[in-house]
């Protein structure tokens, strides 16, 4: 997304002047406030704000624990030994703020993530700018033939061609109806709330979006996951390396126990025992499914 | 939405089954059990299922208060009293699912609504009904002049026909485009979740969703609201109406205290109060603005 | 807790009663319906009502894959392909209403799980009941050597007595002190709001506690484990049987899954493949700290 | 609650040393942070850390309305638009983060508000100070003769004399029975999760609680009340002096709109219709009940 001249005086007049405060300050995120990260062809994601540190999680960790947590000998190990028990409170005492700009289909996963704040740029009161998400060609997959909500090879020649030609062209056209529509010239114009119907799925909206450490974490577990579809995890793995930024002793357990992690079923825990024990454990002896069994052998062979 | 022999067959089938239960059994809403209500020209709404009734809210209330309460007369006065007082929590003891069928751009304002639980119908997954919103002649109206986030006069003429021409068109054309990017005569097929970007916000989805009844009010004050956009009000009072028929005291109590009552500031409760004991108040000697003016007189006068 | 004859007499009533309803009704629950399973001294758990059954998380699951799911031959390889997945919504689409009675320590712990309404009897309101809990003496356990939340052996003699002593004195004593307070013979009477501040953490309260099935998972994960403290437990496990005889195929996924599943750390999973391939691994060289490693041995051995 | 030394050394470092950061800054909280203000007899609220100001309410709520904003003419007039009009999602841009030690049984009032993030100090992890609450005489009630859940008249002489005697006493006891019960001179020690059930609800806890500001407004509204516990409102009362120099404008809204206003049933708005039309309206005439008409009469005469 080109940022306007207008845009980017104000993000360098934002950047231009620190302030003094007494509050906890992450030297890393405050290199990112404000800065616009290009996402897709025109999406972006900018850090508006943020509260907390590493320290404030350790902080409030001690407040439940009190005397006791002093036991725990450093930052790295009592933030490790929270993100390993699930102890999720602490890192819900830092909060993050971003704005961002994503195509419509993309904001409608998004917004299932329910324990954010949210405000939306409103289709009801203004008018939507001409901008439309057009995969790049190395991203414009087949459906996939082994799973019902994936991805498979990667369209070619005169089918590619024909694809992005469509989606151009129908998002051209949608648009120069929809300001046809609302035009007043020589008409009454219809209504915003009616006109913006006729936009698809792949034009941007924007919205600022804050949650705090702990939700963030879950959403990027989710969705910077490679089963998620690519649109949206362009967007959090930039959203991962910005929490590192931010929060590199939590980040780092999170990649460690989350990202990098993985879960087993009872049935799972007695096969790599059995396994352990040098027998050979097939489908059948698991008591798996097949579905179970194949995703047990694509990480355990 | 004109339902298919099977999905008739599979509600009458359903609701000739009743089986004995011990739980609260609200009369007027199992007559609602399953029935599709129709909404706009391709929309529905079904009740599902529901857990509580009016009793249900003053039983909880009676844990709460526990033998205080029962100076209370009656249940009508003890829910009356609840909803004055904002007692929120017996509310909340009351359960319902809806199964409905919207326009994706009535969703997107929908799912702001955070405390339901949802189950969408995923275009990732599967395709998606050649259905799409036209709006009605006496509803396709202008942009209001007075109004960001509004609608003014109703569109006439040759106007009008042109923008249901348009909408109807692009629908059409748009999901001729999904079908033929998905299909796989000859070629690879784009992937459906790339293939739904294409589809406009008056393409219709569908979803479970689950709320108690608390929050059950507190969508419908907004969304039964004049100031709704009216597809979704079309929504909001066809709930009201089997809401009414669910938990009839617990619904004239909200009728009452929510949506047929006001609320005054501070400002606002002075100026009454200087005009009760006879005094001119203009808005210049109330304190208000020009638009908390305007808004008190459309209520007081 | 021994029920009185009038609470007897009203929960017979009600089970006597069945009517007709035409929604999902789940057999093994209607058998534990109002009646009172005992907890501890004197606590208690009734199920008050339930929407949905193992169908009800199909049926949503359905919604939402659309015709996709078809091809998942049954309910039960589909509830468990949800569970693995962490497909929450779909059991989001169940709820359970339950009476618990329970010492305010144990209501303390339990209310911090936020997704839940709640109505506890209010002791501003009225007046609470005379009734403690006292630990059975195979419960009266010292403080763990060796984990700071935790209990080592029971306590024997003369300890154990002089602490049952304690615990009883105390109790009989706060809550003369509570009724002198409050009384009105021949003074005033002290507000109950200010009177309940004397009364120690083992009196019972009581609630209605009502949450949906994915909520009630991740509570029953938390508070079944052995980690929690025993009073919790005790009616987590209760609540665990109940479950199990109102949705049988999801609270079996839940089992295999969630209660005797574990999960691994990338650190984990690398040594665990190292074992595999017949590799001795030590805590020095797999990147573990004490703590993880001997949590990882507890487990692998 | 006297500070110990090192906490004000704490304090003193903390405040000594700004840093520079570009986030918004409020310079009228940054004067609170850290500080200790004084509750109750041993209680305190601190702020730990904030995000945003007046200005992230208006920025926020731009992004929402787009251009169309730009005709509100300054942040005074939009930020009571927003208010006057329960636009919530602006002021949840807002987020702060309060340290507070409170007596338990306003922990467990406070608690029920359910979005927020709490961490507490853990009773089964470390000892709790012998620390709690004593009603100051002119606070020390009798019931409410009218209101269930109130107070009336101030005790005196005796009487008075004896409550306090009684409430410290039992502290002290109960207390002294907690070390005696965790000690382990000459014996195992009772777990602290268990010796923590005797103490009363009057002994003090701390938390770290976290909220947005809509969220902390709803708190205000209802824990500022009249009808609030004495002690609980003395938090809420502190709390509204620091959020209004936090964010003034937001703040000034809020006590125009919500803590000095009322709200009216249909019922009522009719009644005052016909007083202003110069009709006297009687209970009976009115369509309230006796409990409506007192609470109309109170405010309206």
């Amino acid at each position: 997304m080109p940022l306007t001249p207008e845009q980017q005086a104000e993000i360098d007049d934002a950047r231009a002047n620190p302030r003094p405060t007494l509050r906890a300050v992450a030297e890393g995120m405050e290199r990112h406030l404000y800065v616009a990260h290009p996402v897709l062809d025109h999406g972006l994601i900018r850090v508006i704000d943020y509260m907390g540190d590493d320290s404030a999680i350790v902080q409030a960790a001690r407040v439940s624990y009190g005397r006791g947590t002093k036991a725990v000998s450093n930052d790295e190990g009592l933030i490790r030994y929270l993100m390993r028990h699930w102890h999720s409170t602490p890192f819900e005492m830092c909060e993050v703020k971003f704005h961002v700009k994503l195509p419509v289909f993309v904001a409608r996963q998004w917004i299932r993530h329910r324990t954010a704040n949210v405000n939306e740029y409103s289709a009801r009161y203004s008018i939507l700018d001409r901008e439309f998400y057009i995969p790049a060609p190395e991203h414009l997959a087949a459906q996939s033939k082994v799973n019902n909500q994936g991805r498979g090879e990667v369209l070619a020649g005169a089918e590619a061609q024909r694809v992005l030609d469509l989606l151009r062209e129908d998002s051209m056209r949608s648009y120069d109806h929809y300001e046809g529509m609302l035009s007043q010239d020589g008409q009454q114009g219809l209504a915003r709330e009616l006109a913006r119907m006729n936009l698809p799925a792949n034009i941007y909206t924007q919205w600022y979006w804050k949650t705090d450490l702990h939700n963030l974490f879950h959403f990027l577990r989710l969705r910077a996951d490679a089963h998620a579809q690519y649109e949206i995890r362009a967007y959090a793995e930039l959203m991962c390396r910005i929490t590192a930024d931010w929060v590199p002793l939590a980040y780092a357990a999170f990649e460690d126990y989350r990202l990098g992690g993985t879960a087993l079923s009872a049935r799972g825990v007695e096969a790599l025992k059995r396994r352990l024990a040098g027998e050979t454990v097939t489908q059948e002896t698991s008591g798996m499914s097949k579905g179970e069994w194949r995703e047990f052998e694509g990480v355990w062979g």
